[in-house]
């Protein structure tokens, strides 16, 4: 279910010209009308339409949290999402790992020369739609544009900030051994649907991206006084490769148990026929948290009230120390590597 | 006056390749490699190792200001200056135009499959040397690889928070009729040291760009007391565009008499020959700001301390509101426009 109806009309001409020229990024008039005609209906707020070299944002009350992410994604539109719906959600989601509640965000656009004006105008629509959703502002902005051949339709930015509750301490540095260790559910999701369009595979209905703001979900656990220790969306690397991180960060053991990661048939099956370990798979909207033993079991509860394949999958032991372990299906026990080499180029 | 040292040696192998592959992009291993061999040495703060989603900032006094830029360059390195030096420069550089003190910035990269790894490790260093000269951390980060063909070498966005002090208020809303229009030094090198590496253009010594930071410069003013009332720095579009762009933001009229404007000889001459001119010329160092006419006699000597060439070049009026009116050298008046068409593509 994606806020952006991709039947959606682009009023042309927006902005005069149908494709993206060099003189949209000159700083000069097409520049200008680029940001009237596309940007600022779209994105528009009381912070942005200053118009200044940066936004000045009413006064917060919290710690700060700041994060950065750039999207290449390829194609630019996909079952489940497209970049710019990713590139909110990306950013958003990075802010809720660390506890935030994410309030503003900025966007850099890497236009490439000849980018048709509908493609960009989309992506925009769906920034504002995805945001508006989110209930976050995106206040301030910049827009180049380089030479045909020297970029790929669009690259976009975020940067983001939100503020962390006082007291709330949640990363790597506060896992502790007995965690329970929660999958926010099934995973393989988006990493498949864009594999899927890619190489043209088929199946019985489109893999959808699970690509989805987390905030929600993280908000609702910490509100309701489970005790969060760290959080960790899925993306590039999978969930492997996020549990090795804190496995190594946090000097601790994490023990998962193969049976009970969800994963959809229709994954399991592009995974097998295209030769990837959902493991390793790329999400967009999972996230692995780790909370004290005592509140699983309403953690779980609670998540399942976003996303119904919610699941204890594991727990934080002290040893072997920085190191992932895995009970396979039929009961052998492996210890989980970091995804080697490059398995899905440009999924995010 | 580069602070980065074009002769510093590149600890190779750095990473164990010596050109970036979409696997430095993966989220894996080779991810992790990157980043602990490049970027953590460089940038490495304690806010930045605790390696989160997202950085956590101590507790900041005033109201926020928040910005990003996009970098996209060519060529990556040119006299006085770099796109990571650039990258730097110019957000820290937005924020001082908000009246901000500049304390954090993001980095994002885009890469190129294919870069050498020699050449973004040089980028990284200029990056750091520029962040520590200035006092700005460099707190988180992203890296994404593209394939060969599909990128330029390196795109960097950087995105910047800091804070203004409370009761400052500098944005064109705060423009005055009977301002003074003041220019921190002479105009048009960064866009002719650019275009003339371009050409193959040959001058006795080479163009260096202005590039530099502008935060020491703007809080000189503000800490003297200056009634600051609009700053801005004279990027893409150069003086006149951004001198049109607070015209007609702040409803003003401003007139700047030309024999004021200062030019460098090589630059007016490499102007000449390129067909350019220097009203429209990209800056990287260069800022316009507007004080009280009673404030104007101090403000340039204290801008003189930073560059002896800033002068007072025109004053704000009631009318024509909206627009800016050049006195010639010669006597005669007419109006400026915004820059049209694409005078100087990827100059930042």
């Amino acid at each position: 279910m994606t806020p952006f109806d991709f039947n959606l009309t682009c009023p042309l001409p927006i902005t005069e010209y149908p494709h993206v020229l060099m003189a949209h990024g000159s700083g000069g008039k097409l520049m200008h009308r680029l940001i009237e005609a596309v940007i600022v209906p779209a994105f528009g707020n009381p912070i942005l339409e200053s118009r200044h070299d940066g936004a000045i944002l009413p006064p917060l009350t919290g710690r700060l949290a700041f994060t950065t992410d750039s999207f290449v994604v390829r194609p630019l539109f996909f079952p489940g999402g497209d970049i710019g719906k990713l590139a909110v959600c990306g950013t958003v989601n990075d802010l809720a790992m660390c506890g935030a509640r994410p309030l503003y965000l900025s966007v850099g656009f890497i236009l490439e020369e000849g980018l048709p004006m509908e493609t960009f105008w989309r992506v925009v629509q769906s920034m504002r739609a995805q945001a508006a959703a989110i209930g976050v502002q995106i206040v301030t902005g910049d827009t180049k544009v380089v030479d045909r051949g020297k970029g790929d339709g669009i690259f976009i930015n975020t940067s983001g900030v939100g503020v962390v509750a006082d007291g709330l301490h949640i990363g790597p540095a506060h896992v502790q051994s007995g965690d329970a260790l929660i999958l926010s559910g099934d995973i393989g999701r988006h990493g498949m649907a864009i594999m899927a369009v890619r190489e043209g595979l088929e199946f019985e209905g489109a893999i959808e991206s699970d690509c989805a703001p987390l905030a929600a979900p993280v908000h609702a656990l910490i509100d309701a006084g489970i005790r969060v220790h760290c959080l960790r969306d899925l993306t590039r690397g999978g969930l492997a490769s996020a549990l090795v991180e804190i496995a190594e960060a946090s000097r601790r053991a994490i023990h998962i148990e193969e049976r009970r990661i969800p994963v959809r048939d229709d994954v399991r099956g592009a995974c097998e026929i295209l030769g990837f370990d959902p493991l390793y798979v790329a999400n967009e909207g999972r996230f692995a948290a780790f909370v004290a033993p005592e509140d699983a079991a309403r953690a779980v509860e609670i998540l399942r009230g976003y996303e119904p394949t919610a699941t204890q999958i594991g727990a934080v032991a002290d040893s072997p120390a920085g190191l992932v372990t895995l009970r396979s299906a039929i009961g052998g026990s492996r210890i989980i590597d970091m995804l080697t080499g490059e398995q899905l180029p440009r999924i995010c």
